[in-house]
């Protein structure tokens, strides 16, 4: 199931904060909508949000060929969640491209780059699924975090794309999936994917997992990845800073995958990358079940950050850092 | 707001699984409906399960004087829940002293050891507050896991206890909550209890606490616990042990504040101690909504291990345990 349908013109997208109860779709016809789609996590994970930004920037340049109505969609876009690199990289290419086109080519540029964006992330997810499932052989029981399938990633997705290629390879393969609170993306849509993709799977407490990990019940982690830092240092779903621990300390691997378009040399370090604080509604329900006493004061950061030397391996469509250094980030991106 | 009324005869229970929602109280008429209380977690809370189990041997006993009545209550509570210490060790007390009283003045004994237990698990939080505010001093922001206020010890709670005892000492502690899923002892019964307590606090999904700890926004960590091995292991609530690594990692205090009463000397290790595994049904929802895909498998311990390394104090009514070693545990309960 492919998140985005593009037919030239105009996005529709598979609405993620609906599933797994509902398949709904919602037709996007400009930067604006894509932006509040992007926000409010209808449409969500790191390449898929690049993916869907580069559109809604070829959406708007079509209605309105300029510099002005470029400028303004790529601000509104970048400004819609601030911690994935993708968003402000696609967003980046498209303008860029309609700017070297001029108001006549301008909206065919935007375009044809926006559908080269897709393509390519398409593209690295095929590579991502073979080079990650190379770093998990081996492994039967392997643990993940929040959703890295066709959902968040197009294509084959990143970190589940690994997981579905090592399955392919060998049959017995078990994913323990974490639920990832507060909006639970693991347990409403890794578990959604995990059934359509026949794999087998354990749903758990975000809580649980380094219990387990401790307790040798899992051969590897793997997640994806929302921005590298220049140093290898990772921001990813909150919660991954804890795998990340909980392995090390068990001597289990902890792989990372995603495509470059998540690297960004220009934040030097993981204390650098912004981490989105979202709203406290988020943590005081769950689907629409109040947890709380109403009105109780939450945080509510949406990513962490995991250092580099706590990352086995890195896996892009260009290759693998093991280890994760500023060296090895920088010759992925080189 | 204590957890239990006992008039004598007949025990009385907050049933916490309506909290906050409701203040619903539970007449309990025998070890049987103690011991169903204790499952579904309308008791919890290590110490007051067994405080609550030793009122149920005095009940049945009460009801039915004579070893056999005896022993089938104690087998019936020692089996409603494996991890925590107290519940056999409360039991055993009960046990010991009807046993040794004859059936004439086996329900007096029986009554008067309950009773016994009550006292003296209250008088120990009053220690555990003080020597835990001890450790803690200076701390302004401190992370908590679970619920360990008077609602799960009694009296005035063991590491919530020591929280309010620093609070009162020194105005300016903000409490971090973890919510403590799945069934989210922490959103519903600590933050409940911080609001009548007065104190600032902020709840977050626990999967967020390491990355907070690692950014420096915690000066300490406290929380209760279930049962310590023989050399210092501690079990506690699933997502502990996940948060001792995280303190480690950021050097800071981890502390473990509970009654020797949760202390076993009969099991040597963290990995001897037999980990509760719960109903699957409490990951796919949340206060009565499902989170995700019908039917989803699941794993749900209820505890982890936290190795005696990571804890920077055990701190009990006894004194404090530091570092955390078989050597000082065992000064405890000699």
């Amino acid at each position: 199931m492919q998140p985005l349908a593009w037919d030239g013109a105009r996005l529709r997208a598979l609405d993620q904060t609906r599933l797994p109860h509902s398949e709904a779709w919602l037709g996007l016809d400009d930067a604006e909508a894509v932006a509040a789609a992007i926000s409010c996590l209808a449409i969500r994970g790191a390449p898929m949000i690049g993916v869907a930004a580069a559109y809604a920037v070829a959406m708007d340049v079509a209605a309105e060929p300029g510099l002005g109505a470029l400028e303004r969609a790529a601000d509104r876009l970048v400004a819609a969640r601030p911690t994935a690199a993708n968003l402000a990289w696609a967003v980046g290419r498209v303008r860029a491209a309609a700017a070297a086109a001029g108001p006549a080519a301008m909206a065919a540029a935007a375009r044809s780059e926006a559908e080269r964006i897709d393509a390519e992330n398409t593209a690295a997810t095929e590579a991502i699924a073979v080079g990650g499932a190379d770093e998990l052989r081996g492994a039967r029981r392997i643990l993940t975090h929040c959703n890295t399938g066709p959902l968040a990633c197009g294509g084959r997705g990143t970190a589940l794309g690994a997981i579905a290629e090592l399955a392919r390879r060998h049959r017995d393969v078990t994913v323990l999936a974490c639920e990832a609170r507060p909006l639970l993306q693991g347990a409403r849509l890794t578990v959604w994917e995990l059934g359509r993709l026949g794999l087998a799977h354990e749903l758990l407490a975000d809580a649980a997992a380094p219990g387990l990990i401790a307790r040798g019940e899992v051969d590897a982690v793997v997640t994806g990845l929302d921005r590298a830092a220049a140093n290898g240092d990772v921001a990813n779903k909150v919660g991954t800073y804890g795998l990340a621990l909980a392995a090390q300390a068990a001597g289990v691997p902890f792989v990372v995958a995603g495509p470059c378009s998540s690297i960004d040399p220009g934040t030097a370090r993981g204390a650098d990358i912004v981490i989105e604080e979202r709203d406290a509604d988020e943590v005081r329900t769950a689907a629409g079940a109040l947890l709380t006493v109403p009105g109780t004061p939450c945080r509510n950061p949406a990513f962490d950050v995991t250092p580099a030397a706590l990352v086995t391996a890195l896996v892009t469509e260009r290759g693998v850092a093991r280890p994760v250094n500023a060296a090895t980030v920088a010759a992925l991106v080189r």
